[in-house]
């Protein structure tokens, strides 16, 4: 095989498409620094300007998966599940949504990530109770998995280290907004991670990555199409981030919401999207065969309780202290901010990307990989797109520390509009099976 | 002024004109290092699919002259002319446009670069005159213009270092052909040189670098354009590059054929070529105000000797030995190799590409900056397109040393086509003024 990283460029720059050989050795070869970074970034240009097809797109994840660690979760009986957001302000649903598919017998491995953003990972958030250990030996994960149905931990080696690459490489060089790629970058440590049935929530609108539900579907469909050619039971699910998810955002504050939910006290929308990415889990894990069947029994789970005991055990069995639990509002900060609205009407926007900045601000999330995250800090917003308040009602308590006040409150002031029209969101818009 | 180079990829890639300030940010801070070839290169590709307007293209070209030495030539009286060629086949213009221009009164100052190529560059040409020195002082040079109206000389200095830095990316990037970019790297050490008039040669054919005359009209608008907008006399020809310009391709090989030419006995090629060249330039140079007085004129002193004499005077200044011009033909290797017609007919095409590269294997042009180039070797192709042989005349002469002998023979049989169509080349396709 005697290719050249200047010839594959070309064939990119022409608008061809490039062959699994010719996309393994880009690949390999720049994750070994042998093709330099100036020939990588002129390529992803390319990629941006002539795309990639899902085959193209298919062959990058799986290029970028093979670059490191592979995790073999053979060993666990039953049908594995995983679930990926692509990111959104509020979304606390890996945390409900693990606890309450063991509770039905689904097998429920999750290595999860600490990234940036404007709360912490979901290890973060787990982290805000204490003792919970995030770092468990793949013996001892995998061991869990086996005995309660359910482990969430973080990530343990060396996953997807050509990704990682690229994407520092994409951040400086203005070809992050391009759709195969993103596909692909995600795919890859999905694809790593070993489950059989993968649900992926693509989140729309002004607080998500993807700002238009044409980009939406069009990242879903590809990222289906990859998982499907790697063999794995795929459907994505387009969900609305016009608003946060939930009222409370922050990390403590998130395990609070998710507690919450798990006694069947959770927000409707938040509960309306456990709900469908877990019907569509349990039939995937041939639990169930009815969707609609799988929902009943989905939230009836939140409601008996069975779910909470599952996330109780998952607590315990990684360290965390199960008396801190009693009363979750002790995770938070005691010094509380609130803000009031400033007139009367009904809520039409609350910017949910603002929303975040503001957490973020107040500490709950990292702007660089160097952040400490403040695991008690955060807000919660206590109306949703649609109610009606008067002058003077609580719009939102903060939970601070000393730092970030004033900018989120004029960040949440801002974001949160009040007007005449009632509007009502849809919130689950499309389904890609 | 806070500008990033992101914004600047991010806003090319989505095919935004960019400001000359920005141009200047990007290759001021490239050159010195600041910005990273990794951010250049994802920018060229950028540029290549959207392309750079004329006036970005003039910054540019600007931004890279201003990046090293720009000779002033002010001091020379008149109007000082320069051309360039794009890249031909046996294009020796250069060395009979200077001393016939020289000879009517107009100011030759010419710095001259080596480069890549078939044969060597005019200074390497030059080279073959024992004792011919093609280093001066820019002192020295001035005054010999000032003295007899022309020199010859290689480029001393750093003319255009952000050039050479931006092409040798380009080269390994996969963005080398791209209009604008071509146009800006030409103009950039073009409007160093210090003239006032130029005359482009854009070459178009097979064995020229611009393919069609579509892109070469689009190359040659666009440099005229750029060196108008820098307030330059601009014109540029495009002439035909379907077979090699005159019969002589090797560096001592064209100074001969220069030498004839001079002496009023050049190929009709060749002549037609330099002299609509240098009728434009008489013109700029405010000589003559007629096209067709000025051509009358240049033929005559090439067939009256003055241009020759200017050419002696040159060699003489530059330290070369006339003696060795008496008999040009002791110029040339000893050793040669005659190339016979396989049948007869007549030569309906010579693919100049094919001819240029049995040049090079010969040794008469460097691959790598590092090659040596060898002065004597090189070959005399007798006979022309349209042409009629018969099976076993001599079709071409190789001058050789020891090698690529084989491969040169080869490669000039096959590019030598013999058919029964007697074809008529349009030589002077297009003036752009």
């Amino acid at each position: 095989m005697n290719m050249h990283m200047i010839d594959i460029i070309a064939k990119k720059r022409d608008g061809n498409a490039l062959t699994q050989q010719e996309i393994d050795f880009v690949i390999k070869n720049y994750t070994q620094g042998l093709i330099p970074d100036y020939q990588m970034s002129a390529f992803l240009m390319a990629v941006y300007f002539n795309q990639m097809n899902d085959e193209e797109s298919t062959y990058l994840a799986l290029a970028m998966r093979d670059s490191g660690d592979v995790i073999d979760l053979s060993s666990i009986e039953g049908v594995k599940v995983d679930k990926h957001s692509t990111g959104g302000v509020g979304d606390k649903v890996t945390l409900i949504l693990g606890p309450l598919l063991a509770s039905l017998g689904v097998k429920f491995a999750k290595m999860s990530g600490r990234g940036l953003g404007h709360t912490g990972g979901t290890i973060d958030k787990l982290e805000s109770i204490p003792g919970y250990k995030v770092e468990l030996p793949v013996k001892k994960f995998i061991k869990q998995v086996q005995d309660i149905g359910i482990a969430i931990v973080g990530q343990s080696g060396d996953v997807a280290p050509a990704d990682k690459k690229l994407y520092a490489l994409r951040d400086v060089t203005a070809t992050v907004d391009v759709i195969p790629l993103i596909a692909s970058s995600i795919m890859s440590k999905k694809l790593a991670s070993g489950a059989d049935a993968i649900v992926l929530d693509v989140k729309v609108g002004h607080g998500a990555f993807m700002k238009t539900e044409e980009d939406a579907i069009k990242l879903a469909e590809l990222m289906v199409s990859i998982g499907r050619l790697a063999g794995k039971q795929m459907t994505a699910i387009l969900t609305g981030m016009d608003e946060p998810l939930g009222h409370k955002i922050g990390n403590a504050l998130e395990v609070y919401e998710a507690i919450e939910t798990l006694n069947g006290q959770g927000p409707k929308d938040l509960v309306a999207v456990t709900v469908e990415i877990g019907a569509h889990l349990l039939l995937d894990a041939g639990i169930e065969s009815d969707f609609e069947t799988a929902k009943i029994r989905l939230h009836e789970a939140l409601q008996n309780g069975t779910a909470y005991q599952k996330f109780l055990d998952l607590v315990e069995a990684q360290g965390g202290n199960l008396n801190a639990l009693d009363d979750p509002s002790k995770l938070l900060s005691k010094k509380t901010v609130s803000i009031l609205a400033e007139k009367e009407g009904y809520i039409t926007d609350i910017n949910a990307l603002d929303i975040g900045k503001a957490a973020m601000r107040l500490g709950a999330g990292r702007e660089t990989k160097e952040d400490l995250v403040l695991l008690d800090v955060g807000l919660d917003l206590h109306l949703k797109i649609g109610s009606y308040v008067k002058k003077g009602d609580k719009l939102a308590t903060l939970y601070v520390r000393d730092k970030g006040i004033e900018e989120a409150k004029k960040l949440i002031l801002s974001a949160i509009q009040i007007g005449n029209e009632q509007k009502h969101l849809e919130l689950i818009r499309k389904t890609i099976k």
